[in-house]
C-alpha cells in the first residue's frame, strides 16, 4: 500500500478528526436541501430569486454594491483580474509567488488572458507595504490573498493593508482581494467582512473553505464592474442554466457556520499550542491568525507517518489525513478548524498529544 | 403586465403542458438524491468514483475511448475546438451562423481562446457536403451540431454526415459533434449513439435538454483529447472539488429518460400534425425529426398570444409559454417534447386544437 494511502486509510478510520467539518459526502448536500421546499424555481442562467437573494445577502455583507456567484473562485478571479486589466490596457498584475493563479490553475490567467503576472514578495512571507513600493513595472491590478493560504494561513498587520490601499488608490492601481478564506480572518482583524472590503476593489470569496458548503464562490464590487463579469463568466461557460445546488448549500452552511468562525479560529490557537509543545514540531505561522496553520516537523514523512498511523489506531484520533515531503528530513501538513475539533473529549485530545510527544521524542 | 410574462403566467397555471418535462424546480434535484446514500463520497476535483464511473458510463454510449464531465458545454466545446486547433497550430473552425457558439456564447471562442470561425451553410438550413467543399479556407475543425436547434432541430440526410465524416478525414479536418440533443436524433437515424459518434473526433452532450436533469455535459473523445481537456477545464475554472451535483442527476434522469427517446420523437411528430392542420401555422421542420420542433404563425404576436392565453384559460392546457417575434406579421415558438405530453388525455389535447384551429381561422 502506498504511504499516502495508508495515512489516508488509517485518517478515516478515527472516530474523531482533529480537522474539519466532516465527510466531503453527499450528505452535505442532502442535509442542504432537507428542510426546502421542492416547487422553489431554480435559477435559470444567473437570473430567478434563488441566486439574486442570496448575491444581495453577499454584496451585503461585503459592503458592494453587487455580487455575482461563481462555479469557481479560479474562474471568478482571472475575470477581475482581467476587467481591471482591459480597462487600463495594461495586461500586468502582480500578486505572490505562491497565489492559487500561479500554482493551482495550470496558468489559466496566462493561457486564456494572456495576463502576465509579477511575482512580489518572498515565497515565505505575506505581501508588505515595500514589495509595493519596490515594484519596477506599471500594473492594472495587485492581488492580495488574506489569508496566504500556501504559507499557512499568515497575514500582514492590518495597518499594512491599509496601506498598500492607499498607496494603491493613489496610483490608480485595483486591489483585488483573493478572500477565499477572508471570513476565516474576520476575528483576528476584529473587523467586519465589510470594514476589509473597504480597502479593495473587488473582492472573491469561496464557500468550502471555512463555511464547508459543496463548492462556489462570490465576485464582489461596484456594478460596472460585476454586470462586466457576467459576459465573462459566460464566456467562460460558468452561466450555468442553475447554480441552486451550489447556492442553496452555502446560503445554509454559511447560516451554520459564519457564527462559529471566532470558535474556529480559538480552537485553532489552542490546537496550535500542543503541536509546538512537540519537540522537533513548530506550527506556521506560531500563533494562528484564523482556523488554519501548517505544522512542520523536522523528521522524515515516511517516519512521521508510521508514528502518526500507530497514533491513530491506538487513540482513535485522526491528526492528519496527508502529510507533504519538506525534504528527506522534515515534513509538514495543513490543519484547518471545522466543526468537528469541538467534538472532541479534551482529556482524548491530551492523551493522543502524550502519545505525539512522545513517540517524536523517541526519535530525536 | 409585459406581454410576454402574460403568457408565461397563463402557461404556469395550467394544468397541462404539452411541452417540456414539468418545472424547473429543486423538485428536480430532490428526486435525483432522495435514495442515494449520505454516505457516498463526493468526487474531488475531477477523481472519485462517482465521476469516474459515470464517464465511463458515458464513454461506452459513445462509442469513445474515454469522456470529461463538465459543468457546460460552453466549456467543453471552445475546449474542444481549442485543443484541435492547437494541434493544427491553425486557429480557424466552421461552423453554422446560428451555432450555439456564435449566438449564445458572448464570444468567447474569440475572446477567449482567439479562434476565428468561419460561419458555412445558409442560415436556414443545415451544413451539407456542398459548404463544406466549397470552404475556401483551410481549417483545424468543422463543428456539426446535430439537430441544428435554431432551425427547428433539422438533421442532414445520414448519408450526407458519412460523406462529410469521411472528406474531413482525407482532409485533416477534425469533426467535432455539437450533439447537445443527439441522444434526441437516434430514433430518427435509426442508430446508436455510438454509431453516430464513430463519425466524429470529438462529442459533446448535455444533460439538461431531452434528459432534463439539472446541468453539465460530457466531453468525449480519443484518451489523449480528454486528457488535454481536463487541463483546459482547470484553467477555465470547471474542475470545481465537486460536481456531484450536476453528475449524480444526469445519472438518474438518464436511466429514466433514455429509454424514452424514442417516444417523445413519436410525439412531437403527433403533435407537429395537430400545429399543421391549423390556418396559417407551419412546423419547421415539417415531420420533426427529434423530439424537437419550431411552431411558425402567420399572425402578429400579440395577437397570437391573446389567442393562447384564452385557449390556456379555456382548455388547461398550455401550448408554450413564450413567443417570439419573426416580423410585424408572425411569431414563432419552439416545441420539446418531454414527460408531460403523454400525461394528457387525448381527447384534451384534440379539444385545444380545435380552439386553437378557429381562433386562428377567425383571425384569417
Amino acid at each position: 500500500m502506498a504511504a499516502n494511502y495508508r495515512i489516508l486509510e488509517a485518517f478515516n478510520r478515527t472516530r474523531y478528526q482533529l480537522t474539519g467539518h466532516g465527510k466531503r459526502n453527499v450528505q452535505v448536500l442532502k442535509e442542504a436541501f432537507e428542510l426546502l421546499e421542492g416547487s422553489l424555481d431554480s435559477d435559470i442562467y444567473g437570473n430567478g430569486n434563488i441566486i439574486e437573494d442570496f448575491q444581495n445577502r453577499l454584496a451585503e455583507i461585503l459592503g458592494k454594491e453587487s455580487a455575482v456567484f461563481f462555479p469557481s473562485g479560479t474562474m471568478a478571479q482571472q475575470i477581475a483580474l482581467r476587467i481591471w486589466s482591459d480597462r487600463k490596457v495594461l495586461h500586468k498584475v502582480a500578486y505572490h509567488p505562491l497565489s492559487h493563479l500561479e500554482i493551482h490553475e495550470k496558468d489559466g490567467l496566462k493561457e486564456l488572458h494572456h495576463i502576465q503576472p509579477i511575482l512580489i514578495a518572498d515565497k515565505d512571507r505575506p505581501v508588505v507595504l515595500d514589495d509595493v513600493l519596490n515594484l519596477k513595472e506599471d500594473i492594472s491590478c495587485l492581488l492580495l490573498e488574506l489569508p496566504q493560504r500556501e504559507i499557512g494561513g499568515q497575514l500582514p498587520a492590518y495597518e499594512d493593508l491599509e496601506a498598500i490601499s492607499a498607496y494603491c488608490r493613489g496610483k490608480g492601481i485595483k486591489l483585488h482581494l483573493d478572500g477565499a478564506r477572508l471570513l476565516e480572518v474576520c476575528p483576528y482583524y476584529e473587523k467586519s467582512p465589510a470594514e476589509i472590503c473597504r480597502l479593495f476593489d473587488s473582492v472573491y470569496i469561496s464557500f468550502y473553505k471555512g463555511i464547508g458548503a459543496i463548492a462556489g464562490a462570490i465576485l464582489a464590487g461596484e456594478t460596472s464592474f460585476t454586470e462586466e463579469s457576467k459576459v465573462w463568466k459566460r464566456r467562460h461557460g460558468g452561466d450555468l442554466i442553475s447554480l441552486y445546488p451550489y447556492i442553496v448549500s452555502a446560503d445554509y452552511y454559511m447560516d451554520l457556520r459564519l457564527p462559529r468562525m471566532k470558535q474556529y479560529y480559538e480552537d485553532a490557537k489552542e490546537l496550535a499550542q500542543l503541536y509546538n509543545q512537540c519537540e522537533a514540531v513548530t506550527t506556521r505561522p506560531p500563533v494562528p491568525v484564523s482556523n488554519m496553520f501548517h505544522v512542520h516537523v523536522r523528521l522524515p514523512r515516511d517516519k512521521m507517518e508510521a508514528i502518526l498511523v500507530g497514533i491513530y489506531e491506538a487513540t482513535d484520533i485522526g491528526f492528519t489525513s496527508h502529510l507533504r515531503v519538506v525534504d528527506e528530513e522534515s515534513c509538514y501538513f495543513e490543519v484547518s478548524i471545522g466543526d468537528q475539533y469541538g467534538c472532541i473529549p479534551s482529556d482524548q485530545i491530551a492523551h493522543a498529544f502524550q502519545q505525539l510527544r512522545k513517540e517524536i521524542a523517541a526519535c530525536q
